[in-house]
């Protein structure tokens, strides 16, 4: 990492440092040197000490969604690290802060931030078209030689320093442990905020979840926590068995065992079906069995899971009539800056509760390459990335 | 009307009476006398006084539904009227008490009556398929000569006498106006139960109701009595503008003369979307601009209309990332037995209800086919027809 300081003052300090680019659509990442411009007016930028990869990072690298390829870019958005700078008018972070990366901001102004009911800013809420900084169109990052590489979700965590609004920068307890917290980033808060804010599922409640991915089981996580009396837990890989029981479940179904559906299953477990299921595959056919199999009247299906298919939702109007509902939310319906720092006070209290079960391989953050095929190949939960 | 005692006593107490019979599909209602036998256990007979046509009701006479076709067969489920006699076992409604008719049924014993969360009854929920009673598959209609006459939704009240399951008989005020009051045994609690049960409306909100039949104003006038702020009606009858105006509706919009679409009109006319929308007109289109029209981050749509097609939901499950959520319920969330008094005691008491403004016409029972006429050709919100 080099400092330089420019004849422009503030603005021309440049970081020269190490990041993952992504040139083109499953390209493999380029490790090389890139510049990171000074953070401008609320802007802030982060020397990241951990970041991983989920799903939307592995998206976004094969480009399976042509209006949202942009290169060269950025990608990674569940990271953590340390405030390397702070640009004018950021009040609530300074240098040396520990922090964590978040891809839906809370600006805490907008009507939305002062809304209860949700955690969609109106401006930094999450955009897979965004690639520039909104304060003048522009990217904080560029090739050694001054093009623009392009941002991604808000964060572009696959660097050694990066810039982010500071609406979408998360300050904690500095006494957390910053390797495991990296995870509140995206997949736990998703998967825990989900079962508090989305569902509000309480104390006895019975739950399914499909997909028991990092998303998944930080679901299971989430609702061991609340107390829920059955937390059934729905994957094609039997491996998941061990590891949902670890962090709670106390039902495994692998449907490619059974001889009917799996929604069938479910409701002969339940007298009739689950109080609320969450659909964490990103996969039709299992959204609906998530939404058949909660008992009617009261069933809640929460959409997690990421659909980049054009099919539309396989549920006939006429099942709504059952009393059933469906819903979705981003990040678990955190309102990030304001609930992140609880969550982390919270975990840095209970001793059970296992996140170290979400790292199931560390590496160099020059080995990025490795984590993602890790990933492709349904090795890995999260591989986390150290600098 | 004439009254017989067979041979074996109480079960032989047949009474014979007008009924309008449907023998197949589309065929003209046949107005004739039938036999109405004694309510057996846990059962009601009624002297039907007044009763109205609904969709549901044209529906099943057209026999759109293959699968719900059952000939001979007496529709309606409409009603009001007064209690002739009692079966077995019933206690909370006696000869000569005042009564609705409600196709959706509430024992109150069972897990579903017992929670709050649900109206759908385990046993006496709304069933298109059941055609004779629960108590010993049979029917309690026959011809002069002896054969089944069958039952529809709990109530068949196109009869000058109906026998019906004591949980789909609510017991009124006698001093209540039975001939607007028969409307709560459908249309009105659907329309107000949906925004005091399932969409909770409160003072503020903001709504739009897609499709302004005796349902969609009977959401508009519930709206209103919640304190509603905005109320948005939508419908291509350009006459519904004056209704809807009395019962409360604050805008009206008319699709066919708009050059955008509905839900960005109403996004502009809105900052961004309603709170809540109801879709009442059971189509698919419609359902996706209700779906829209709501705000992101908090908009709830509420599916009341019936949707015969056998399409599915037109929306994308990650439309539902925005934070709208989709729900339906049935019979506007009520529980008959114990929401409907209440609804008739709180009516009584509010002069401005404007109730007389869903009743269009009024025919006497025998001229029920003109009664059909005015519905199929759209010019009657409610037909009531006297016995």
């Amino acid at each position: 990492m080099e400092a330089k300081e420019g004849a422009n003052g503030h603005s021309a300090n440049e970081i020269t440092c190490t990041a993952a680019v992504a040139w083109g659509p499953g390209q493999p990442l380029s490790i090389q040197q890139i510049r990171v411009q000074a953070p401008q007016k609320l802007e802030v930028r982060i020397k990241i000490l951990f970041t991983s990869i989920c799903h939307t990072d592995l998206d976004a690298w094969q480009g399976l969604n042509e209006s949202q390829r942009m290169y060269p870019r950025i990608l990674g958005h569940e990271a953590s690290g340390v405030v390397e700078s702070v640009g004018e008018g950021v009040e609530d972070i300074k240098e040396g802060d520990h922090v964590l990366t978040i891809f839906n901001g809370e600006c805490g102004k907008c009507a939305y931030c002062k809304s209860k009911t949700t955690n969609l800013c109106a401006k930094f809420r999450v955009d897979p078209l965004q690639t520039v900084m909104r304060n003048d169109g522009k990217t904080r990052f560029l090739t050694q030689d001054g093009k623009p590489i392009y941002h991604f979700l808000n964060t572009s965590t696959f660097s050694e320093y990066t810039v982010m609004d500071a609406a979408c920068v998360v300050k904690i307890n500095p006494k957390a442990p910053l390797n495991t917290m990296t995870l509140l980033s995206c997949c736990l808060s998703t998967g825990i905020g989900s079962v508090i804010n989305t569902a509000n599922i309480h104390k006895g409640s019975t739950i399914a979840v499909f997909g028991l991915g990092a998303v998944g089981l930080a679901v299971i996580l989430g609702a061991k926590t609340r107390g829920a009396s059955t937390i059934i837990g729905i994957d094609i890989n039997d491996d998941k068995r061990i590891k949902g029981q670890k962090l709670g479940m106390t039902d495994f179904i692998n449907p490619s065992e059974l001889e009917t559906s799996v929604h069938e299953k479910i409701r002969d477990m339940t007298e009739g079906g689950v109080d609320f299921s969450f659909e964490c595959a990103g996969n039709l056919e299992v959204l609906r069995e998530a939404f058949l199999s909660t008992h009617d009247g009261w069933g809640l299906t929460v959409v997690l899971g990421i659909h980049p298919t054009p099919r539309m939702l396989p549920l006939h109007p006429m099942e709504l009539f059952d009393g059933r509902t469906i819903t979705g939310c981003v990040f678990g319906g955190c309102k990030g800056k304001t609930q992140i720092p609880l969550f982390v006070d919270q975990f840095m209290n209970m001793k059970d509760l296992k996140l170290e079960e979400f790292i199931t391989h560390e590496l160099p953050f020059n080995k990025i390459d490795q984590a993602f095929e890790l990933m492709i190949h349904g090795k890995s939960l999260r591989c986390l990335l150290h600098f």
